[in-house]
This record gives structure tokens, C-alpha cells and sequence, in this order.
């Protein structure tokens, strides 16, 4: 695309009217002024092309999707409240304005959809698409957020929803032929898990009101981000393999392409959350979780 | 580069000793937890190889300098009090771990120049080298932010430092022989002003003190800034030409280029700011700039 800058930040603006309690003066300006609460999570995630998509099958939309769902996964993993979101696009020679206007639309319906003003952004020519997002949740404590650190011995491992979708949806994605013998709407359902992931800002709020001690996204892999827990809290955790829910289909993805199915459970982008809650507030997350459709399941527990 | 995503992220943490007033929890979790103030100003600038620079002329230390001087520019110009920076880094394989850790460093350099915390960031893999910055800044009331939609007639229009340097140090660095003619500091100190740019951070605070009823950064050029503030603010600028100050030795490349001065002066990326101030506040605001060493210049007004 050959960019009109200002014009088509100027359409942007039109599509993302960027209103709520905490903006004073949204985009247009060389900065976005809010009115914070007393205290801020804030977090930045980028997608590039051929990184974390491929525009080859995700579409615009699906794109802007993304990287605003992902960068939220970051402030449901706080218990933070989501408030305001900034983007800076990257975008190629090749992607027309209407691409570029239907990755915003994208974005703007996840914003929409969990109350998030997009106060912001940067759009600048790249040999690349990349989506740069900058999520700010509030909360009316600091002690509120949950922080990676705070995981004790004796504290139960609680997994929203379901494992693998993402990755098996990776692979259908990439290769349809992947998903033979599922029906098509298990296909497109596993599909959806990778190109259109649900940040569990509910599930994160729930969890933060329950005591959760530690907790993290499900984003690069659990084992890897169980780890995380694990050595920012200097305590061990147990996860039990098999008590792990895995996402319907995904066995017999991973069947189709040779791999063991806790290859695509590992494999990261689910963006559900794991969290550590105190024993005797389990019973009470695990209805609370149950009530938003998300569902909850023990997985594991914290050793010293 | 090939990625040991969460080593080099441990490392750029042991670099960047994020700590402030407003800091609670610096990065190493999903998120930064920041204690802001009553208003804040966030901005996100991202700069790519081949757009904004190249990897040719300029060192990592120099782009990561740049790329934090450009987005603290636009806190500069709301006259906000700088606070946090994020970091979203793209980086290609053939960039080595020194080099990130070089970046890391010239914008580390900026940030602690400014006593700006880099509280969080991202590192991802990428066709292209692209580091994207938000910076958030603070302010005791909103109404103390000074946006481009206040101007009115009879205003008049003051322009920190001198213009032009940053292009004529773009020509310079690009193809020596443009600084022929000029003593090597010379050629080197428009470099700079193209490499290593500086935010002028307090000149934007006290031209906000002195009243400032708009205010812009001269990063795309000294005109179609100006008509930012003009359309938005409902009012005619006008600008003396012959009153911008100029900086040392741009008229010599100009006319080694072949190029009319203005062509260099109207190139942009000189960051300095451009500020509509009521005239009764224009000798104490010339004034206090002064003490700055900044400078700055009488260069037009504002008519109805």
C-alpha cells in the first residue's frame, strides 16, 4: 500500500470511536490523555508475518483479532480490568487500504466486545505486517494484580478451559488436509482457536477476587509458562498430565500428522490462564469460572 | 539472530533497572504495574529499518536511541512529565545478541538521560529490524496536557532550536560526500542530529507552564506540522520563513544536493516543537527556553 498517512489515520479514527471514563482526549493528538485509576497493568505485544500468522491464511481481520486478543491475554493474567488499548501497524506495500481498514474493524470488534477504547497508535510503511499492541488495565490496588511471584506450597492449580486448540488449529490452517476425518465444523471451530483467540478477562477478574497468588497466560506453552511460575515464586509445581482437558479434535490432529497429542497441548496460543488459588478457595473459583462458560479444572498443585 | 527469547529478555531486565516513583512491579511479568498520576499521556512511535533508518548508517545503540528520542518527543510536545517506556523489538537473525543488547543500551541511555523507567517490553522474531516505543507520561491535571486544538488568533508561534540538521544529516549519512565542503565536526554533529536525536522534554514543560495553547513536535516537517495545529485548532498559521532558525551547515549540503534549503528544513525528524502561545506570555516563555540552551524563535501566529 502506498500509505496516506494522515488520511488513513483519519479513517481509523472514524471506526474506533474511542470513548469511556478514562479518556479525556483519544487519538488525533500526539498522545492520548487518560484518567487513570490508582493503579495500571501495562503490557505490549507485537505479531509479525510469518512469525505468529501468515497472512497467506489468516485474513485482515482475523490479524487485528489477534494481536489485540493476545495483548489482553496479558492483563486477564493480572486480574486487571481492561481499559485502554494503543496499536502501531507495520504494513507492506501489498496490503490494500481496505486490508488495512478491515484489520482495524477486527481489532476494534474484540475492543468492543470486552470494553476497551483504542486511545492510540502508530502506522508507519514496513517490508512486513506487524501489529504492535499496547494493552492498559486498571485496578483500585496494586495489591489486586497478580503478579507470577506469590505461589506457595499447598496452593492448587487451576486451568481455565482447554488445551490444543490453537495448535491444532495452527495446523489446519497451514494444511487443511491436517483435519481429515473431522467434521468441518470441528475444523473451522479448531481453526478459530489460532485466528481468533478469547482473552479470559472474566476468568482473570474471577480469579484475582478468589486469591489467586500467581497466575499467567497459557501463551507460549504451559510447560513453559508453568515454569514461569514456578521460578518467580521459588516454590515446584505438579501438573497432572492427564487431568489436562485437550480440546475436541485435537487428538486426531495430531494422530493425522504423526505427533503425540501433547505436542499441540504444549504448543502455546491457547491464552487460557493458569492460576494458583489457596486450597480452601478452590470449590468457590472453580463455580464462579463455571458460571462465564469458560470452565475451570484443577490441574496440578504447589509444592515447596 | 536466533532467539533465546526469555534468556535476552532476562537479560535486557538486568540492564534496565526499572525503578521511579510510579513503578510497583517492572517487567518480568505478564504485565507492569505502574502507580500513575491524575492524568497520563501515552503515545506509541515505531521506527523499521528502511523506513526510519538503516542498519547500513546506523548502529543498534543509535536506533535504539532514536527510537525512544522520537517517542518521548511526543510527550515533549504535550507537555507532559515523562514517566514509563515500553519496548517492542523485532529482530532479524542477522542481529546479533551484542547488537540487541547494544540497542537495549542507546535506549537505556536516552531513558535514564530523562529519568524515563523502561518498565516492560517484547522481543519477537521479524523479517526486519522494528523497535515500536509507548511512552507514557504524567501530568497533575489533564487540563495541564497540551493538545494541537487551542491555538487562536492573535497567538503567537514559537520554535524551539533550528530546523533541518536531521535532514541534512540523513543526506550525510547516506552518502558521505553530501557533507563536502564542511569540517568533519560539522558533518558529524548533523549526523547526530539525525542519529541521535533529543526530545525536548523540558522546553515542552515550560512552554505548557507559559500557557501554551497548542503544541506539535516537528517530526514530518515544519509545514504539514503546522497545519495539524491549524485544522484542528479551526485557525489560520502563519509562518515567516525567514525567521526559522536554521541549523549550521544545512544550506552548504542543500546546495551540494542541488536542493533548495527549504526542501532540507521541511524534511522533519528534527523533533524540536512548535508552540502557539498567547502574546503576553511570549518574552517569559523565549526566556525561560533560553535557559534551556534550546533556543528558541519567534517564527509566526495565528490568525482567525
Amino acid at each position: 500500500m502506498e500509505i496516506g498517512e494522515f488520511e488513513l489515520l483519519a479513517k481509523f479514527r472514524e471506526r474506533l470511536p474511542a470513548s469511556g471514563p478514562r479518556i479525556h482526549t483519544a487519538s488525533g493528538d500526539d498522545a492520548a490523555i487518560t484518567l487513570p485509576g490508582t493503579a495500571t497493568a501495562t503490557s505490549v505485544d507485537a505479531i509479525v508475518d510469518g512469525v505468529h500468522f501468515s497472512r497467506d491464511w489468516a485474513s485482515p481481520s482475523e490479524i487485528g483479532h489477534k494481536a489485540i486478543a493476545a495483548a489482553l491475554s496479558d492483563l486477564a493474567a493480572m486480574g486487571a480490568e481492561p481499559g485502554e488499548a494503543y496499536l502501531a501497524l507495520g504494513v507492506p506495500d501489498d496490503l490494500s487500504e481496505t486490508g488495512c481498514l478491515e484489520l482495524v474493524d477486527g481489532a476494534a470488534a474484540v475492543a468492543s466486545r470486552f470494553g476497551v477504547s483504542i486511545a492510540g497508535g502508530d502506522l508507519t510503511a514496513s517490508p512486513v505486517l506487524s501489529v504492535s499492541v499496547t494493552v492498559v488495565g486498571h485496578a483500585a490496588d496494586p495489591e489486586l494484580l497478580v503478579r507470577r511471584d506469590g505461589a506457595e506450597a499447598g496452593d492448587v492449580l487451576i486451568l481455565t478451559g482447554a488445551l490444543g486448540g490453537a495448535s491444532a488449529g495452527l495446523a489446519i490452517c497451514r494444511e487443511p488436509s491436517a483435519g481429515e476425518g473431522l467434521s468441518a465444523d470441528l475444523c473451522d471451530s479448531l481453526s478459530l482457536r489460532q485466528l481468533r483467540p478469547t482473552p479470559r478477562l472474566d476468568a482473570g477478574l474471577a480469579l484475582a477476587r478468589m486469591g489467586a497468588t500467581a497466575m499467567i497466560d497459557v501463551s507460549d506453552g504451559l510447560g513453559g509458562d508453568a515454569r514461569h511460575i514456578s521460578a518467580q515464586s521459588g516454590c515446584a509445581l505438579v501438573i497432572e498430565l492427564d487431568k489436562v482437558p485437550v480440546s475436541e479434535g485435537v487428538a486426531e490432529v495430531a494422530e493425522t500428522l504423526g505427533l503425540p497429542a501433547f505436542a499441540l497441548i504444549g504448543g502455546g496460543e491457547d491464552y487460557e490462564l493458569l492460576a494458583a488459588v489457596p486450597p480452601d478457595r478452590v470449590d468457590e473459583a472453580l463455580a464462579e469460572i463455571a458460571k462465564l462458560d469458560t470452565g475451570a479444572t484443577v490441574v496440578g498443585r504447589a509444592l515447596a
